[in-house]
Formats: structure tokens, sequence, C-alpha cells
């Protein structure tokens, strides 16, 4: 149990090549045992593209005019996505841990309206120094995490699983992102602890050289922190600030390629951010 | 409410074709609105060969020595079919029903072991009059069904909806027959009804000749219908008999291609399977 008395951690598997997923299914099983509850949240962006490659229908990405990239999200895309993030990765991650005993539900954040985003009803996109406004993206920020289901959930024993996927006001499935959704649903489970594992050894103050690991840093740092990051690394120290905004006491950004991964992430190894 | 007064419904829906997807979903918001509580599942093979086929890896069929066919399920097909059913039409079918104020959530059987099956060691094929023995077959017949997570979300206002799979007792994935999933589920609810919806008028005595529609049947006369049955159909007899020995009070085989499709089958089009 953790100073909040829950125990409760949210746990963040990227997708990214290298992530030892057998390896964070064993620490989840371990930590179970010794009476922590989890929740965990993956992303699955290289098994989405992998399979709309294999289906003729590669990703196009979005650069938007401040710098960031997204994913185009046509309705063929968001079905391309839907199919490999929750019919894929989210199913076999819960066959994982089932086969460890671990008694896991999969969700996306379609299922009992669990995460309500925003549409971006227009997108502007900046194609060779010009902009067009993109309208059929099927993409979205998350404003609302309904926490009745997942308690439930945790409290008949279960241990869930979640697909980065929401459901807009209107009741569209939408694309939304998994280090965001995992910080807005750390914040709003008033969880102690949100791990956000990686294929990096954490937050490195001059990215890719992994002797410059910021061990530790401040909420108050986190805006220097945000500009330094270098490509998904952002939007985990995005999620990273929301969530200490929301009340979640540390985010630790940590190595998902080493065993052990969550127990050496909560022993210090990686990056703690504080609120 | 029904006579059980649990007013509990089961509800196939067929993922062959014409099968009404929309006007399903609208009778299930308006049963829901009148106070009726009700389980959906669905099927998904026509989905699932589609997706293999563009995927350069079509389905093979097993013809058993009695004559029964079935998808060879090997990894990479338990993969595709997967994604098809649990990431596509799943997702899909509670974006509809959210889009139309049902809570829904989507589950499948790997999800909280709701449905454990044995797996079928070894499957004996037929192939041009030779027997062959396969072995990496991932298919199962469904032997419990874990209600807690059923009840739970339940009660809590949602409507499940749950994707043909089931997880064997080695932990493996396992594709099982969404006729005989939703059998099993209505058994162990102790629902009252269970609706089979699918892409003809009900169980026919002359296949496909739409007159010759048996409108009521005996658990006892049902050895007769099951022998009689052409195809897929066979499958829903099984279910039927399995669901009525189990407990269910009667089974409705119904067209799933007309508007009100449930509340049409309540009523008495479609054959009606009695214990």
């Amino acid at each position: 149990m953790d100073e909040n008395g829950n125990g409760l951690l949210v746990i963040k598997l990227g997708g990214t090549e290298g992530v030892d997923f057998q390896a964070i299914c064993q620490d989840v099983a371990a930590l179970l045992g010794e009476g922590r509850r989890l929740v965990l949240v993956h992303g699955g962006s290289a098994e989405a593209t992998a399979l709309g490659e294999a289906l003729g229908y590669p990703p196009r990405f979005i650069t938007s005019p401040s710098g960031h990239t997204s994913r185009y999200t046509d309705r063929r895309t968001l079905e391309i996505f839907a199919m490999a993030v929750n019919g894929k990765i989210n199913t076999f991650l819960v066959e994982q841990l089932q086969a460890l005993g671990v008694n896991a539900v999969g969700l996306s954040g379609v299922d009992g309206r669990l995460l309500l985003a925003e549409r971006k009803e227009s997108v502007i996109s900046v194609e060779n120094g010009r902009r067009r406004i993109i309208r059929d993206d099927f993409s979205g920020k998350i404003e609302q995490v309904n926490t009745p289901l997942l308690r439930a959930l945790l409290e008949g024993g279960y241990t869930p699983v979640v697909a980065p996927l929401a459901l807009s006001h209107q009741g569209e499935t939408l694309n939304v992102d998994a280090d965001r959704a995992a910080a807005m649903i750390a914040a709003a489970l008033k969880a102690h602890t949100l791990i956000l594992l990686t294929a990096a050894p954490g937050l490195l103050r001059h990215f890719p050289d992994v002797n410059s690991l910021i061990p530790e840093l401040k909420l108050a740092q986190i805006e220097q922190a945000i500009e330094a990051a270098q490509g998904r690394m952002k939007k985990k120290v995005l999620g990273a600030q929301e969530a200490l905004q929301g009340g979640v006491q540390r985010v630790l950004i940590a190595d998902g390629r080493v065993d052990f991964p969550i127990r050496r992430a909560l022993k210090g190894e990686g990056t703690a951010i504080f609120a």
C-alpha cells in the first residue's frame, strides 16, 4: 500500500519497439500478489501502422502549425486503429495476463463511456509550408473519465486494461493519445503514482544521450522539460503535467525494455516527477 | 418483465449478410427503455474472412468426419479473428449502441475469464476422403460462464456486448461458436428467453423454402430438427438445445433483416422452441 492507502498504480505500456510486455505482465502479477491494485493503459501506434500497411492503407500524419505530429484518422484509419489496438494488442495483453493468473478485463474508452473526449472538428495540417484544414479526422482530447466502471472492476478483483479509444459527445469513436489517457485515468482515480514505461531509460536532458538522464523533476520545472523533450516524449511529459495537476503525487517515466520494469521504476530508476 | 421476473434477454446477432445491426440496436434501446435488461452476443465470421483475404491469409475450413465445417484457426487466423471480431465488430457495435444512449460495454470471453473453454487438442479433418490430424487449432467448446462479471455490469446499468472468444484452461485465447456462446450465457444467467437473430425467417422444414417455417417446436422434437437443419442453422438448433437443457424457457430463432427484429421475435414471428 502506498501513502494514499489505496495502493493504486496506473501504468502505461508503450507500443514502441523493445518494450517487454512479458516482463511487464510478470511484474504486474507479482505486484498484485503484494496487494497492489493496478490499471494498465496501452498504446498501439506501431501495430496500427503495420496493419494499415498490410491492408494497403498506410497511415498519414498531420503536422500542426506548432510542429506536433499526429495520425490522420479518417474513418477507415479509425477502423484499422481499433482492430490493431482493441482487437489485437488489448485481447492478447489480457490473454498474457490471464495466463499469469491476473484476472484482467480489456476495455476501450468507448465501453461504458469510460473516456469522453472532444472531437477536434477541424485540424490544421501544414504540408510543404501550406496550411490545409482537415475535417474528417476522428481524434480527440479526453475531457472526462467515468470512474464508476473502473472502480467496480477494481473492487471485483479485476485488473482493467484500457485501449486508447474514446467516445465523443456525439457518440463517435475517437483515437486518443494513450499517454494522456493514462494521465487522465490516474488523476480521475486519484492514483498515487502513474508510471509511463517507454523505450528509453527516462527523460533525457540531451536526447539521445542516455547519460543525460534527469532523475528527478518538480512540476514547477516541467515547462522547460516539455520544451526540451523530443518527439513522443513531449506527450509523456505533457501527460505527466496533466496527471500531477489532477492530483497524482508522482509520475515515473521509466524503461519498459528491462526485466522488472515496474519495480525498477518504483525503486527510483528512470525519471520521477513530483507535484 | 417476463415470467422469471428478471426481464433478462440474451440476444445473438448473426454476422451473416443482411442482418440489420442498426434496427437491432434501435430495438435494444427501446426495450431497455421499457425496463428490459439485455446481453448481446455477436458473431463475425464474414468480417474475419474478409480481413483474412485482405491480408493475404484467407481462411481455411476443416470438415469433420461427421460433416461439420469449422474455421481452421491457427495462431495467425486467431489474431485476424480477434481483430475483426473484437476490434472491429465489437467496438463499433458498442459505438452504435452508445450513440443511441445505450451504455454498452464490449467484452470478449477472455476478459475476466468470462468464457472458459476446452481447447480441442487435436481435430480430425477430412480432405478428399483422407483423414488428417490438426494440432495447432485454437478453437474450443465453452464449458463455463463466469456470471459475476456479467451480473455486476447488468446491475451497474450497463449492457454487455460479448465477442465469441474464450479462454482455455491453459490461458490460451480460443475461437468459439457465437450461437453456442449465447446459449451458454443465457443458461448461466438463467435468462428467460434467448433470441438468435439470423438471415432467415426462422427454422425451415425444407430449406430454403420460406413457406416451410416451423413456428413452434418442443425440446423433445429437437433432435429431428438438428438432423434437418442445414449449415449454420444446425449450430443454432444445437445452441437452442443447450440453452433449454440449461434452464432457459424459450429460444426464438428469428429474422434479423427486418425492422423491429427483437420485438417481432417476441411477438411470435420466427420459430419458438420451448423446454
